[in-house]
């Protein structure tokens, strides 16, 4: 399989779905919803998500995702630290507008090759990547995670693929990354409990890989990891991690159009909208 | 892939080689070989196996096994624990009278395919499934436990995958369901070597999750684990079920038969039967 | 998929790619490379790489050891230990003259057929394997040790699979190697990094399983691991093995000839044959 022409036809195709001109660049309003900045100690990009409050996910926050990440493709980045601007959350996962009351079919089919293309764009980058998880990082937020080669957390927040409590099932994609992260039985139990683990739990089963205290702690301990690879040419690098990662990217760039019917299929289920319905209606009580 | 499609062709597969009527029902006959009884306490179905003295697995008790598994999926049970009504064994593993001396090759098939289909229906079932390894599990035992989703295991008993000392080659969907609980190579040490491990031993490496020391204490632990799904909607904790194991499952249905002559030849080998029959041979003598 | 028939395939193919009749038997010049020893006490046989002064791997190794191989497989051996002669080197990896500068294609396709093919010999071999690691074992000598069943380990000396820091990208059977020993994360980040460990290191997180202090503990405990394979019929353990390992042999089986290929054209590129050749210089410089 020839990787490379694979991730080519995938960006061609997402661009003729989504008939988009944005796609290889940032605009001024996308700007807003993710922010780039670099430590100027150590070269890293630090790459925040700022769609407040909870940084939901939203398609207009994966396309400008996107465009980030292909610009720190094009300049080589030395590595990407992800990490949020919203108080005490990391992400809360999908935009829940995206899915409930009855989305509609083109902008959820949209929506959802965005999230694919974050994914294979996250996944898949050639630089090494690190999530400070600085706050609650359920369902699509702990997908953000686990996406990156190396995470590290504060204590007291949640974490988890949560999925299933709200009548929805986590894509195959979504599961291999997790397999990758845990030992198969283990990622079955959190799935299928979508039980969301605090910090010390997920460090326990290696969900994460080290706990801090502060952001000051959090790059110290990123700067340790980038620093591993000092020594090793990019490219040698970028092909290596590939090597690791690319059977189940190259499943999920096969497999796109597909992936995507069947979780609207699912998601329009009425019993499904009706799950989804409680849990929007108790998010919006929890409010008042 | 369409997982329930190729389920359902699996069963009608299934049905028209065995020409059997019993596949949807538990006759009278066929329920001394598996009790199903109910919690009235936690709701959980209780299927208990009762082939005296050992649970040795017959084509018999693998289609009332089957009937009981169709039955609990019908009634969408809220969990299902699996046990042995025999003293000190969980299951011996496959009724050694069907492989030696020189099985019939029709009997055999038949045997072969509903082996396979009590694990594709224990494996796959949409359901929670707790094994309660109140007795020795070799072999056979051992992949039944396995194919739940929890394992709970009273002291002093022996589990493994012991076919290659009796000359026995595991076929490939028992390998990756071992695959599935424990690391790679630690899998293949316990199926090479085909050690058995006491309880301690194989809580120590993952193979079991809970070492009980009654039947009150294993209620109590699987009644935990129960409830870690009573929040998540069926269909969603089901599919998501499926979404971990469905690969292991897909590849054994296109590959039945063939996985059935594959077993078939191995075991009508010249070297295989003279094997086995010494092992037949010392378990007779044991009895004495 | 015929297992048996692939191999056989491969075998032919290896033979008219290499027109070697060299191929199944071990000539007097190559004996020199390769030695083989039978422990009298337990009969394992004990092959030590013997190509001085630090085991680079060149063609006539990787031909040699495979005539080995073929030797110990037809005669049906108790289990095989490997090591090395050389001091303090188990293998320092492929010789760098067989990749730098600008090998000539054809023998750089036989060479790497041969390593293919050593790969495929001792990660399937129908025995037990054993590395008893004897000294630093970098790169393609990490990769030798880790297509044996166990590995044994002095102290004091480093393992790892530090191609991507001298440019080069392991393969996919060796990535799929260490993910057979290693979860999937860890592999990835001592792939991606490079760094090489120190004995106790590999110990924790399961490269290797047994530290000793010299080779006297090294055959006791290779012992302990032969011997849980006493009463296990030799067939139906070298099945169970493959049917644990076959899908990554099965893998590179089909895909020798690309394999080959795609590594070729990632060392002729002009960067990469600059970094290979910066680091040849200084191990040239070092030597003085």
């Amino acid at each position: 399989m020839n990787f490379s022409r694979l991730l080519k036809t995938t960006s061609a195709l997402t661009s003729r779905w989504l008939c988009s001109g944005r796609f290889q660049s940032t605009s001024a309003a996308a700007q807003k919803l993710v922010d780039v900045s670099v430590d100027s100690k150590t070269g890293v990009s630090i790459v925040s998500l700022n769609r407040k409050p909870v940084n939901s996910l939203s398609l207009e926050l994966f396309k400008e995702f996107c465009g980030v990440m292909d610009d720190l493709e094009s300049e080589k980045v030395r590595g990407m630290i992800l990490k949020s601007s919203c108080d005490n959350v990391f992400s809360s996962g999908l935009d829940i507008t995206e899915l409930y009351p009855h989305p509609d079919e083109d902008r959820f089919h949209a929506f959802w090759l965005w999230f694919q293309e974050t994914w294979i764009k996250l996944y898949g980058s050639s630089f090494p990547t690190v999530a400070f998880i600085n706050g609650h990082a359920p369902a699509g937020g702990c997908v953000l995670a686990i996406s990156c080669e190396y995470r590290i957390m504060l204590p007291y927040y949640k974490i988890g693929l949560n999925e299933a409590p709200v009548g929805i099932v986590a894509p195959d994609w979504v599961v291999n990354s997790l397999k990758s992260v845990l030992a198969s039985r283990k990622a079955e139990q959190l799935l299928t409990s979508g039980r969301l683990l605090d910090t010390q739990e997920a460090f326990d089963i290696g969900l994460i890989d080290k706990i801090v205290n502060n952001e000051e702690e959090a790059l110290a301990r990123s700067e340790e990891f980038f620093s591993t690879f000092d020594n090793v040419p990019k490219l040698a690098r970028a092909l290596t991690k590939q090597q690791v990662r690319k059977n189940e990217i190259s499943k999920l760039i096969k497999n796109r159009s597909n992936d995507a019917k069947l979780f609207l299929n699912h998601i329009l289920r009425p019993e499904t909208q009706k799950i989804i319905g409680s849990y929007f209606k108790s998010l919006k009580d929890r409010k008042k």
